[in-house]
């Protein structure tokens, strides 16, 4: 910008006294993936002769290989050519989507969700938002797993809901550990938060399992939100299964999005699903305070709305078939790598999502403070980006991400190599 | 839904204890324009013979005549097929983006404003958002014009900031009472609103105006809002001048969209421009506090972002006269037609935006409590949606929009005309 006359110089400017919603914005801002990557990224020698390797975020689309099914392109064109989506939508989200998502989700459980059940949202990210606001009361507090998705840590933040932790437990492939479940719940908490399939840790929860995750809720009083972003993006021996199967034990608010399992997360369309079929969450009046909150937030746009239900019924199994066995075999690929690379060690092969979470060795590494300095350094050596665990709550951990092309992948973890042999230590070696 | 096997009857669930954010969040709900016109909407008689007739939101779409222009579609049609622009955006938004909007802005400003200036928003609706989360701090307070936007009430009260009003006075073409603006302001005040072109008033403000409007807002240290949502849609006497042209005077934060010009508010793409040539807001770290809060909400769809420079490119003069043509002869038939009709008044002639405010005089109307009950009864007797004025601060005024083909409109006021007649005193008639 040019600068102005000047004029205003001896104005005391009110803005500028305190800085601007105070430390919790800054701190909750801070904590982002985006931001985090963000610093890792600017590590990278931009004069370095190869190009940078990404496997930090949950975004595939930059490889040919994970394109969104043509048809879900050919129904958004539609959509906007029709001329009848230009205008607002409701603030729930147009009624055949709603009615779309409701059948989709209702085939995989064990009734049926009606589109009243259904709010879209602006990706999934909206929905956790949502949720967070609306359950937010001074006092409160929400049950989060560790590692888990930071926008929850975020959101809480911002919320002034207080963020408690259980641990997933790596050697019993992540799961939750629910003895800490119980110990940390009181009369205060409001919620528990499951992400399954598992972002960060690729975990696909057993039957029994989230059998037993519904009872210790219903045994505690609390609701679960259930992030099932990553839903049908299983790929090993264990198949996803809702969480939203249980809501007969315990009130469930699923959370989604067509971003993963059809690659565009970039077109910003998910949704809640309110899978309460004793009706414990409408005497809760849980419904009316989502209404009232969507109402005063934004929607995603009225034509990738209204192609929702083309999306869904044009999207046939080959499409969702061929996904799975690229990430299938990104995973045993990026699990068998891992394996050969001394100083970092993946606990559990991955069989969901599209990440793994590997620990550090740092005793194996030399002059490598932490999961940070790890990928701040590996970004500046081998132009190689992966996310610090600490951004997850998991220090001296890092994610990576291994949802891309076959070369690209090997080309990366062949450079992870290099760095973790130039950092070994010499009686590692 | 069916109904599960009531297992969990017994469980004292404890989302069920207190209602959910409490009043705070229900309130911020209630208040919003779709709302308040879906209580007026669900007055309408289903079983009447007539269409029903919608002047009741700022969404023209659903008239042939206010179509977007057709390269707007193709930029967006563009984008999709090219397949580069399923993923993630960064969260301030694709740079080329921010500097066509940079540049579109720029055009109307004495300085330029630079692409780090633009944060792209999901409509001018999260533009507020962002602004009113921002700017909250415990015990502050932000200026709002009355009549205003509601989503500034519902903003402000979710955020815990104090809303305290300023009169637009009808009889001086709704300029802002400065004098009340002063007396309102004290040193917990963070910012003042204006929109203008005014919604809900249709008003334009003079180069006078605003140049008073930036000096009482030096003069108390306060920085601008400045919504201009509806900006160039000025078909009066009075251009458009962006609040900006008064930057160096006071600092103004500009939010936007394309929703209106382009006449695509479901396409949810709007944006906030930091006007700053002397660096006062980023001094105070206005910008990163933006930055910080958009880290953590949801993002424009990645592909209409990217359709931003070609839709600003290509959409020439014509279609904006077009527009411009189209909303001066509704707002002459609709200024024309009420002056025809006892018992509601309009004191200004609407110049810009797509709305007049009118009065209801209810000492010439029989049986008529308020403005809700007239608009209730208006839908129920005549199937027409208009406003009521308490939603936007105003009671017993009515808010009418004339962006509609001029039969529609005509229709409309033809049946109002009936339906005031027929609710008229006899001493009146």
């Amino acid at each position: 910008m040019e600068a102005g006359n000047g004029g205003a110089g001896a104005t005391r400017w009110r803005i500028s006294r305190p800085p601007a919603n105070g430390a919790p914005l800054a701190d909750a801002g801070s904590m982002s993936i985006r931001t985090v990557l963000g610093r890792v990224i600017s590590s990278v020698d931009a004069s370095g002769p190869r190009p940078v390797l990404a496997l930090g975020s949950g975004d595939p689309t930059a490889s040919a290989c994970y394109r969104p099914p043509p048809e879900a392109e050919d129904a958004i064109v539609e959509a906007l050519r029709s001329r009848e989506h230009n205008g607002y939508s409701p603030t729930v989200g147009v009624l055949p989507a709603r009615r779309a998502i409701a059948e989709y989700l209702s085939l995989d459980l064990p009734y049926q969700l009606s589109p009243d059940d259904i709010y879209l949202t602006s990706g999934c990210c909206q929905a956790i938002d949502v949720m967070i606001s609306v359950l937010a009361q001074p006092g409160s507090n929400i049950l989060l797993p560790k590692p888990g998705f930071p926008l929850y840590e975020s959101r809480t933040m911002f919320s002034n809901l207080e963020a408690r932790h259980f641990n997933l437990i790596p050697d019993r492939g992540w799961e939750a550990d629910l003895e800490s479940v119980e110990s940390l719940a009181d009369e205060n908490t409001v919620a528990m938060v499951i992400i399954n399939p598992s972002n960060p840790c690729g975990s696909v929860y057993s039957h029994d399992h989230l059998a037993k995750i519904a009872e210790i809720a219903k045994k505690l009083g609390i609701i679960i939100i259930a992030d099932e972003v990553y839903d049908h993006l299983a790929f090993g021996n264990m198949p996803f299964i809702p969480m939203g199967v249980f809501a007969d034990v315990v009130p469930v608010i699923t959370v989604g999005s067509i971003s993963k399992r059809w690659l565009v997360p970039g077109w910003r369309l998910g949704w809640i699903a309110t899978c309460d079929p004793n009706g414990i969450l409408k005497e809760a009046k849980v419904d009316k305070s989502i209404e009232n909150y969507i109402n005063i937030t934004n929607d995603p746009a009225t034509f990738i709305q209204a192609a929702v239900p083309q999306i869904i019924a044009n999207t046939n199994d080959d499409y969702f078939n061929k996904i799975l066995n690229l990430l299938r075999n990104s995973a045993d690929l990026c699990y068998g790598k891992i394996k050969e690379i001394r100083g970092i060690k993946c606990p559990h092969k991955p069989e969901g999502s599209m990440f793994v979470m590997v620990k550090l060795d740092l005793s194996c590494l030399d002059d490598i403070q932490d999961d940070l300095d790890f990928c701040c350094r590996l970004a500046k050596e081998e132009s190689v980006i992966v996310l610090p665990g600490s951004a997850l709550g998991m220090k001296d951990w890092i994610r990576i991400t291994f949802a891309m092309d076959v070369s690209t992948l090997e080309n990366a973890l062949e450079r992870i190599k290099s760095f973790c042999q130039r950092h070994a230590k010499l009686e590692a070696q």
